[in-house]
């Protein structure tokens, strides 16, 4: 075989389908965000639109203060697994934080929330005899890698479909163990699980639930405990798993649940287990900002404010965008060159930065603009913001969705 | 099935197998490493000797300026996955100086050194039409997933054994692509593999060759590039696969290869695509440790006189550990109780922090106490580290080595 043509072929059939993916290089400013410099071809200044840090956490004084004094206190890294030299003090007390934000005995910290599900359902589906996991359609790539990881049954329940779950679970023997995986926010699409519902049926029918709150943790609820912490619900679920690279702005995931079920990931998780901790000034950054988001909801209300004004302004010109009761507005485009151009163009013309999301990230056909307003666009950014998406959609007559609709 | 019954019966097993892990809660001192507070039930002033901050590169004030700069500059995280607004210039800039470190076209940043092995190895031998992936027994579990994970067929030969390898390639038809997985320095025997000869049989009987420097990056070759660099062989390697996180004392991971190839695994990793991005003062203190390496061998020279020295007196005194030719000291013990017992009583009596090393991360019945000297040990940590070995198997009656084998 001859293994340079191979890479090439396939990289040119990614490029003539439009799915070859330019990143953008990014230089923001600390205090200024959401502007940032695009370090590209043409050094130019643009306002980022499409950032999952959701709440402008990552350039937070309280954050950043947090770890220059870790730096300064224990230097750069951990300089070793959790197990050989790498557990730090601001790990123990991330870990305490994380645990009490959700309400659980114990969490566990991983080094992204990639692999946190990865490592967390990876182990558990595996090691619990028997296992099935239930699965919903729509889950994360993380989630579905650990799935596969732990060579467990697995079935699939239709998108957020609570009478196709129930179908899967009463096919069951009552006591074969049974992990129900599921998201609350979904990313791509921002809709919300029935987790109430879930729980229900969970108890029904004697199943384990892993809710993913990854795009939830810091924003919802009145400590920033997510979805489940909104509806009153972290109790009924067996693990929430987090992300620290989000709302929080750093960076790292994590579960929280029972001590026992964490202890039992903590000693069996490879992906736990083999892999140098999180610098302590991640944790220690992170850790300042749960605390903060812990009191503080000025963040979150303004965020949901931004976020009801853009959806607004879309509704008034038609911008085709998918209804939900979530912080995410996904403005369709259906198309991967399409996409791409629009963003392009949106970036060249008007300073504006919204990474066109294509494939493998969403299915085919789906190929959309992703807009995430946070409490750091200003109302000058969303005037921006819109008029450029009317022009462009004027321009290239894009469709527009009937006034009254959705 | 009672869940909670599940998870406390396997932690009873694993603590009447003397398998469970607890982790000691460190507090380094930036600059006094390898001093730290152990903040466990007792405070106690510790020094550390088993760290993968090989060359102190975690407090090095060139890694924790640059650090402190990116933070002031650009805030904490990268805010989203590298497609999605999380390329930063420093990304940018990292990837370039990893490149050049191993004399290669392109390189790609990874969360960890764990998930780069995972994902390009699971993505290579799963990607490339019916792959053989050739992998050595005693590889890292972060490259047994990856090839797991890729479904690719597997043979694994025989540890360092060129004669078995060369077995495996021959029975292969000559146009099946293949992928040979080895490491350099191997962490927990340090021995190290021939690669001049693996090399040679890929090109014999043309197969890809994937080596994981992880434990040599920093510390071996004029420039810090490795062992590959040291022996002259960079160039003949398919793709180097390093860590950020242990010798340049930060976090992350990387493969370095063909500019096609690097895109190719870009492209479509899952690994690497559905996660948040390294912070940009993780990927600048890193880019910081690298640069200072490849210019100043100070670090190497006087870690390698170190090692030598504590080799020595462990042979004068005839504690039995592996002889090797790298910078890890595997004292052996052979016994997972014991092995614990030691490192306790040093932690309790002598203020010396060595985890024991237990399964899974050695076998059964190869349980040890991996030393790891630094620069930054003083000739009075050494004295201090040898007299409290010497007392312990003096009053423990263990076994020592006959002064003239190994
Ligand atoms: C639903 C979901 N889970 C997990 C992750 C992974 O989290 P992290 O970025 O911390 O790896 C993501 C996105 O990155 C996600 O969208
Ligand atoms: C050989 C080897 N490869 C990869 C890794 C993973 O690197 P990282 O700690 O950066 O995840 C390790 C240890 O942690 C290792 O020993």
């Amino acid at each position: 075989m001859n293994y340079d043509a191979f890479f090439e072929q396939s990289l040119n059939d990614l490029k003539s389908e439009g799915n070859y993916r330019v990143f953008a290089d990014l230089e923001r400013h600390r205090g200024e965000f959401p502007k940032a410099t695009n370090r590209g071809d043409a050094e130019k200044e643009v306002t980022i639109w499409c950032s999952n840090d959701y709440l402008g956490m990552g350039q937070h004084p309280t954050v950043l203060n947090a770890m220059h004094d870790a730096i300064d206190r224990v230097g750069a890294g951990a300089g070793g697994t959790r197990n050989i030299s790498g557990t730090t003090h601001h790990h123990v007390l991330l870990e305490r934080e994380l645990a009490d934000l959700h309400g659980k005995e114990s969490a566990l910290l991983f080094t992204s929330g990639y692999v946190s599900n990865w490592a967390a359902l990876g182990t558990l589906a595996a090691k619990i005899p028997n296992c099935l996991v239930i699965s919903d359609s729509l889950n994360h790539a993380s989630m579905i890698e650990g799935i596969r990881h732990s060579k467990a049954e697995r079935k699939i329940w239709k998108h957020n479909d609570l009478a196709d779950l129930e179908r899967l679970l009463a096919e069951q023997p009552l006591d074969r163990p049974k992990l129900i995986a599921f998201e609350s926010v979904y990313s791509m699409d921002g809709d919300i699980a029935p987790i109430r519902e879930i729980c229900d049926l969970a108890d029904k029918y004697n199943a384990m639930t892993y809710l993913d709150e990854v795009h939830a943790v810091g924003m919802y609820g009145p400590r920033g405990g997510g979805i489940a912490e909104r509806e009153g619900l972290m109790d009924r679920l067996t693990v929430i798993e987090g992300t620290l690279g989000k709302a929080f702005g750093v960076m790292g995931g994590y579960i929280a649940a029972s001590r026992d079920l964490v202890d039992f990931v903590r000693s069996f998780a490879s992906g736990f287990i083999f892999t140098t901790a999180l610098p302590p000034a991640v944790a220690a950054g992170a850790c300042a900002a749960i605390k903060h988001l812990k009191t503080s909801s000025v963040e979150r209300e303004s965020q949901q404010a931004k976020v009801a004004k853009v959806r607004d302004r879309l509704e008034q010109i038609g911008i085709p965008h998918i209804d939900n009761p979530s912080h995410i507005i996904p403005v369709m485009v259906g198309d991967p060159v399409k996409c791409k151009f629009l963003s392009d163009v949106l970036m060249r013309d008007h300073g504006i930065y919204i990474q066109p999301i294509n494939y493998p990230t969403v299915p085919k056909g789906t190929e959309r603009l992703r807009i995430t307003p946070s409490p750091v666009h200003s109302d000058a950014d969303i005037d921006a913001l819109l008029s450029a998406l009317e022009d462009l959609w004027a321009q290239c007559q894009l469709q527009r969705m009937p006034m009254a609709a959705q």
